[in-house]
């Protein structure tokens, strides 16, 4: 049976030191994958071109914050209510099932949107049983996604959980980053680090990780001003949307739109969207996913994270697998940041001056306190006038206004008309306003692009395997190949070795085995380019240059090796152009 | 009351995004920290100093390993049953202590070394109470400081664990990694990440984290051969060592050594250890903590971790704590792959070929078949002969000869004599050895390494605070400063900017407030250079540079900017070389 490529590429990760599943010699757990010395570089390569691209071009920052978090954290943000999967037991050999696979499998469609009641119907109505023991399923309930830990012992401790997104750190420390970061709108806040999901039964090797490691990029703005003045440099890129609507109508149709288009549509919701979904399909191109192999998804509204008001997933084809999410860009409003607020009772709220103070009508509240006292007695006219003085008087204007009365909550209700409180119009003076900044939110999946990485690299020429990575990405940039291991060569090659390694070029000595061998092993992990010392170098002090897309090789005497392949890896330079072609 | 340098740096980390609690909005929780965007980056810079040194100047290799792992993992590494603190707990309030800091409390000496009995045995004694409410304490108990989660769900759930360390990373992968990088020895495998410990009551800030990142290599070597040829360029590097002798008389002297000659003495067991303790010497000090502020402690043979054989603790001096633990320098020996063989049944010996093949003499076992069946029966005879086949005939000779019998473990005992066996004496030819490679284990706390590079930057001058970083780890290398914000100054200065980004540097451009202040924030977070843009620069195309430690500054023109910053920041040239001195 002929395998696939992702069969391929885990069998070459495997060998090869890339990537391979942990704990094997325990026979591994699924959903859980090591990086090897090889896979380790590729993946700090793809990081730091991340890097390169969202923060240091942009002027971004980055933070790190724990992966352990106490359970007041998910509670605001919600993740301990709807961070979950719905799932099913069977009442036989209590296999554990998600409810949504099961009509999955069957051919339902679009079942993982479907809510608990839902999904329970489905499955009577379609006599659906464990696929195991043909047994009768349990009612399905939902299943939090999150790993819980105890922090402390016994009598103090606390609850805690690894966290299932990056995300939260950034908006925990919102304020004081802000404050060190000169109080800037826009401010990104990238955090790239591990998280943890308990996925109930993941399948898909390194695409469905219970670790992994996210990038999460937190673009934390003024909700009045979303528009992002480099966009003008890139608002006639064209972006691949499949829109909702399609969706909707069972159409898989692709739009092809440039970002300014799609803005004045009101297709892509603001322009710090817009601007970075750009910058995505960049980043992927440049590792080497071709812009026809990806594409926009609209979130619908019901598929949609509890906290974003749109969302657009980056997918990726991959062979085995369609159509697969990589990134994930959403709107999330201030849901974290009001909720985090109001949950611990500190004012995330920034303060911005305006360019010069302005004069305001403002409506201001005085309770006649004569009315009050006859209606609810002295006492509780004191309370009632306090709490007044600390309650939103636009709510209650508005709500005298609309309803006729306001409910103001004391330690009971106390229902306020007209007829309690006199409305004077001030003109006042306001030199700024207070006001939580929304997120814009592009997040990545570094395994899923690491591994879509691979299979757009992974080539068999010959019957030789060959990855074929953008020359930045490279783990490996030179191997350095004596022709034999006697008569002087190997030491003039540990002199180049040495030389190459002190111009911060990552290089590997290799004396053993054939050439061809040799050339083949470094094919097999995306080395870009072979030395090769042989009796000549030592007469002439030249030495070849193999190039792993052509096979072709040139020429060229060693001293000018840090120049030339200093410009040749910065793109500066072809491989033909670094000597006289063999 | 006047701050110590611990505070005023939990002060500056706070005000300017290097190091902070976390989840300090809902008041924090000890043993977390959170850090920065300053403080990540010169995190970053600490790791990447490291990694230099370590991995790619010596030719070695990194891996990205899960955090959460299995319970058998920690089964085999010991760790379940030795990784733990002994508490007790009031039996009044219930408050949970660490026993061992009760004693330590009333000045009682390396109570962290006692066992259980003990412990409780000197609470008894010294009538110790609750330090709360002055309630009886319980007997002690061992509590173990992993963090456990659950992996899956319900009755398709197994036991895991957040790492206390990274390097059982290594030991799982190591037959893999082994095999892809050639079979060479020694081989060492780094891991950089982070690791969790539940700390029962930690106290030190960011010296004793709950969650922490370590730097663990793992040298694996021939056990047969603990040289390293590298050892030659160190030989008369001198180490400042605490050895165990010192301690066990009470005295804290200093032996300043050569690696030589602590080598040839006994006093460090192997070239391994000792040639990568003068690395780790040589990394503090690049990292600017000087060399009288550095020492190796010689672990108590009571006191090492389970697995070690021979520890060094590198410690720093730091001035709330005292001497403090940075660096660990354990020969683990084949601890931790033997247990996992013996766990996993997975033979993870290396095979290591001859130079030629040797002639040996070995003793084969041959079973009397006549004398077996006449004492065992005819059936058991052929299980018997099956049995000794595959036991260890090393073994079987020994016992034989010195207890005149062997006991053969199958369903029953059986006690095999000499006339049951004969010995006969083979010359085989043996083209190599399997062995299980020892392990030489430097392992790093990044977080508390960090702290000592601050505690070592920060100083007052003029009361103004500078943190004077060693210029390869300067988070920011360059502050852009127009001297005002118009007639031209900003977009000159802009140009600058981005000129000097586009050389990889790392740059802030920042143009509020005044040049003073402007200056004395670029010193609060130890930017090298300050570049101001005048009048004269719209005129000449000069600009000033400001040096953070001389406060000196030298006129340039800006075009000469990327050629000599290159060379400024790979240390070639001097500030004072720069340009004209004002």
């Amino acid at each position: 049976m002929s395998r696939d490529v992702y069969e391929k590429i885990i069998n070459l990760g495997k060998r090869r030191g890339i990537i391979f599943p942990a704990f094997e010699i325990y026979g591994g757990v699924s959903g859980f994958f090591d990086y090897g010395p090889i896979g380790t570089v590729l993946k700090r390569n793809i990081e730091e071109k991340w890097r390169k691209l969202f923060v240091y071009n942009e002027g971004m920052v980055e933070i790190e914050s724990t992966l352990i978090m106490p359970s007041q954290v998910y509670n605001a943000s919600g993740h301990l209510a709807h961070f979950t999967d719905i799932m099913t037991k069977c009442s036989k050999c209590t296999n554990i099932l998600r409810t949504d696979k099961l009509l999955t499998d069957i051919g339902i469609e679009n079942a993982e949107r479907l809510k608990t009641d839902e999904l329970d119907r489905l499955i009577e109505k379609n006599d659906v049983r464990c696929p195991k023991c043909n047994g009768q399923l349990t009612k399905s309930e939902p299943f939090n996604l999150m790993f819980q830990v105890e922090i402390g012992t016994h009598s103090g401790s606390m609850n805690g959980f690894c966290r299932p997104e990056a995300a939260q750190g950034q908006f925990l420390a919102f304020k004081r980053i802000y404050l060190s970061e000169r109080e800037r709108l826009p401010l990104g806040i990238a955090q790239i680090g591990r998280c943890a999901r308990n996925e109930i039964a993941p399948r898909k090797g390194p695409i469905r990780l219970r670790e992994f490691t996210i990038i999460d990029f937190e673009i934390f703005v003024d909700p009045d001003n979303l528009s992002y003045p480099k966009i003008k440099y890139v608002e006639h890129e064209k972006l691949r949307l499949l829109v909702a609507q399609e969706q909707l109508a069972q159409s898989s149709k692709i739009m092809e739109i440039t970002v300014k288009e799609a803005l004045e549509k009101g297709i892509i919701k603001n322009q710090i969207l817009g601007y970075f979904m750009v910058l995505a399909s960049k980043f992927l191109n440049d590792l080497g996913i071709p812009e026809n192999k990806q594409r926009f998804r609209e979130a619908l509204p019901d598929e949609r994270a509890h906290y974003s008001q749109q969302t657009f997933d980056q997918e990726v084809w991959l062979q085995r697998w369609g159509w697969t999410e990589v990134s994930g860009h959403a709107y999330r409003t201030d849901y974290d940041l009001r909720n985090h607020m109001t949950c611990s009772g500190v004012d995330l709220r920034v303060y911005k001056a305006f360019d010069k103070p302005k004069k305001v009508a403002k409506n201001v509240l005085k309770p006649k306190m004569d009315v009050i006292e006859k209606d609810y007695g002295a006492l509780n006219a004191q309370i009632i006038a306090n709490l007044l003085s600390k309650s939103d008087h636009k709510v209650i204007c508005r709500e005298l206004n609309e309803k006729g009365f306001y409910e103001l909550m004391g330690q009971h209700l106390i229902k306020l008309e007209s007829k309690h409180i006199d409305i004077i119009v001030e003109e006042m003076v306001e030199s700024g306003r207070k006001f939580i900044p929304h997120v814009v939110e592009p997040s990545f999946g570094v395994d899923r692009i690491l591994y879509a990485v691979l299979e757009y690299a992974y080539l068999e020429k010959k019957k030789r395997v060959i990855l074929e990575l953008p020359l930045q990405l490279a783990p490996v940039q030179i191997y350095i190949l004596p022709l034999v291991t006697k008569n002087g060569l190997p030491e003039k090659a540990r002199e180049i070795f040495k030389m190459l390694l002190d111009e911060s070029l990552t290089v590997i000595y290799d004396e053993s085995d054939s050439i061809g061998r040799r050339y083949a092993r470094a094919d097999e992990i995306g080395v870009p380019i072979c030395i090769t010392i042989d009796y000549l170098t030592l007469e002439d002090d030249t030495v070849t240059l193999r190039d792993i897309k052509s096979w072709q090789q040139v020429r060229i005497n060693s001293r000018d090796l840090p120049n030339l392949l200093r410009k040749y890896f910065k793109n500066k330079l072809r491989f033909d152009q670094l000597g006289k072609p063999l």
